[in-house]
């Protein structure tokens, strides 16, 4: 069923080919830049009690000529439920018209992902061969599609805790991986995270576990550290004393972690090293050598706190609004 | 152009036909028992500054068997914007789904107006013959027509400040009410404000005057005061002293209202006895002789502060969108 709207409205099932994952990193890189240079605006996240639910409101602003506002909305109470959806509606800062929105939990996650994506491509060297993938939820997927669609890795190890949910797993994701382009990445379950992380150039750690699942000796010396899950005082993936080892420590949205109660690195050497992405970005770029630079970067070991920095959803929306608007008026011809 | 769209979006061409005046009447009498009730949740709004833009949500919940969360979101810069728009998704509080959702400023002001009919009807005798209405914008519209719907005004007297405007105003509210099932009431334009409410048995007062325009003289000894407009002790359209010759001072949204800095009634002697309109139906109702009670209340002088009842959208959002999947399902036989 149908229904007419005087505006696209974007599902789940559209959302990857209007804006496929190398597109959405190439957006997370712009938004990296307009971040850096404050035209993205992403205040403190809104959440209001309704008794029957718990909206949850992330909030932004692209502050381009296009200019767009908007907002990511979900009921905080049916995270669980499989029925569940999101809504991301676009604004025009110039009119205040609707320009479509997005709807579905696949936004956020295609946008994590592709955040994931982009800090890889920055940190890691592409000639880079076995990514470790530990996690094999919902946020795992857009992970592993990025980190591929970001770097030619021949290999990718992958762990989870649940066999059967692993295996089902590895098989929809070759199907994926092949289908988006990444046939020939060779895709293997690992039998403990020790075997995944050996020799791993990258680590993506995508689990909901509270205890930490790592040990500093079974990591390469410039591995990328990339902590999708808990990143709390009390329940965390990754242990700070691994963290310390990086050179490079960096999160996507600092104003954002740093709000967050019992953080994981606040009051720690390494939360002292924290630094914004886009700002050493930034930083990187003006500098006397940048390629230098970022080579240096790419042969130490990083880590990366992956927060979700707000108002990102809203250049993924816009991108896929754009696209939808485009392919229909070439159907008209 | 029109997309597909996976669940109803109705905008304002639609709205008026899914939920007609008299329905979106009947939905506010639902609204004051549902708050009386504690079943309609409406907690203080949210505002997001975006620097391009100023987001404000009015979040709300219909604690129901049917059971929906939503909120209605404009962006509060544009609100001179000629093509600014507002929505209102509505989800499902039993499983997070989207269910539709409303688009266009129509919604908010369709409410308003049916608030006001509502309260109109408890507050005013039916026999009543003449309605002045102050103000010729976008409010007085759906104050206009919900005020004829819930009533059998004989007479309506229009005073606005700029003729050209009110004269177009009167013409096009003809066709209107015409158009609504309303062919027959007489509609003048008045010379002067005590024109206009000299023998009204209700006075709708929606301007954007920071001045008081009336005079306790001009006005009959039962009439209903609806203050649409201005309400604040620096700008008012309802002097505070004619509002304390009022024998019942109500409001649709007390705490709303009480939240407000410089709350025009704060502190004051009429404040003491401003009650919730929910409240007071539902101790009418609860009285030995409601009829009886109610018929002493239309004889008595009202005044109402219209606030807007938050959550109150959401119910005729929920209406729009339960008639349009049903006329869908009918269509397909």
């Amino acid at each position: 069923m149908a229904y007419p709207s005087p505006f696209p409205v974007i599902d789940d099932d559209q959302l990857p080919s209007l804006v496929p994952m190398a597109d959405a990193i190439a957006l997370m890189e712009q938004a990296f830049r307009l971040h850096a240079a404050g035209k993205l605006i992403a205040p403190p996240r809104l959440q209001s009690e309704v008794k029957t639910g718990t909206l949850m409101f992330t909030c932004g602003a692209i502050d381009d000529p296009t200019g767009n506002i908007g907002f990511r909305v979900y009921d905080w109470k049916q995270l669980s439920s499989p029925d569940r959806s999101e809504m991301t509606p676009l604004f025009s800062s110039r009119d205040g018209r609707v320009e479509g929105l997005c709807v579905g939990p696949l936004l956020g996650a295609w946008r994590t992902g592709a955040i994931g994506g982009a800090i890889l491509k920055h940190v890691t060297s592409i000639e880079s061969g076995k990514l470790a993938l530990v996690g094999t939820g919902y946020q795992a997927r857009t992970q592993l599609l990025a980190a591929v669609t970001a770097l030619p890795f021949e290999e990718v190890e992958i762990y989870g805790r649940t066999i059967a949910k692993a295996s089902v797993f590895v098989n929809e994701m070759k199907t994926q991986l092949a289908d988006a382009g990444h046939p020939d990445v060779r895709i293997n379950l690992a039998n403990s995270i020790e075997q995944a992380v050996r020799d791993a150039d990258a680590v993506i750690s995508a689990t909901t576990s509270r205890q930490p699942l790592y040990r500093e000796e079974w990591l390469s010396e410039n591995v990328h550290l990339h902590n999708v899950g808990p990143k709390f005082r009390k329940a965390h993936e990754i242990p700070v004393e691994v963290i310390d080892t990086c050179d490079t420590i960096t999160t996507d949205a600092l104003a954002q972690a740093l709000s967050y109660d019992n953080f994981l690195l606040n009051g720690t050497a390494a939360g002292e090293r924290l630094r914004e992405f886009s700002e050493l970005m930034q930083s990187v770029q003006e500098s006397d050598k940048p390629k230098r630079r970022w080579n240096a970067i790419r042969t130490e070991r990083s880590y990366c706190c992956s927060i979700g920095l707000a108002g990102t959803e809203l250049l993924i929306a816009r991108a896929a609004i754009q696209a939808r608007i485009a392919s229909e008026s070439n159907s008209l011809g």
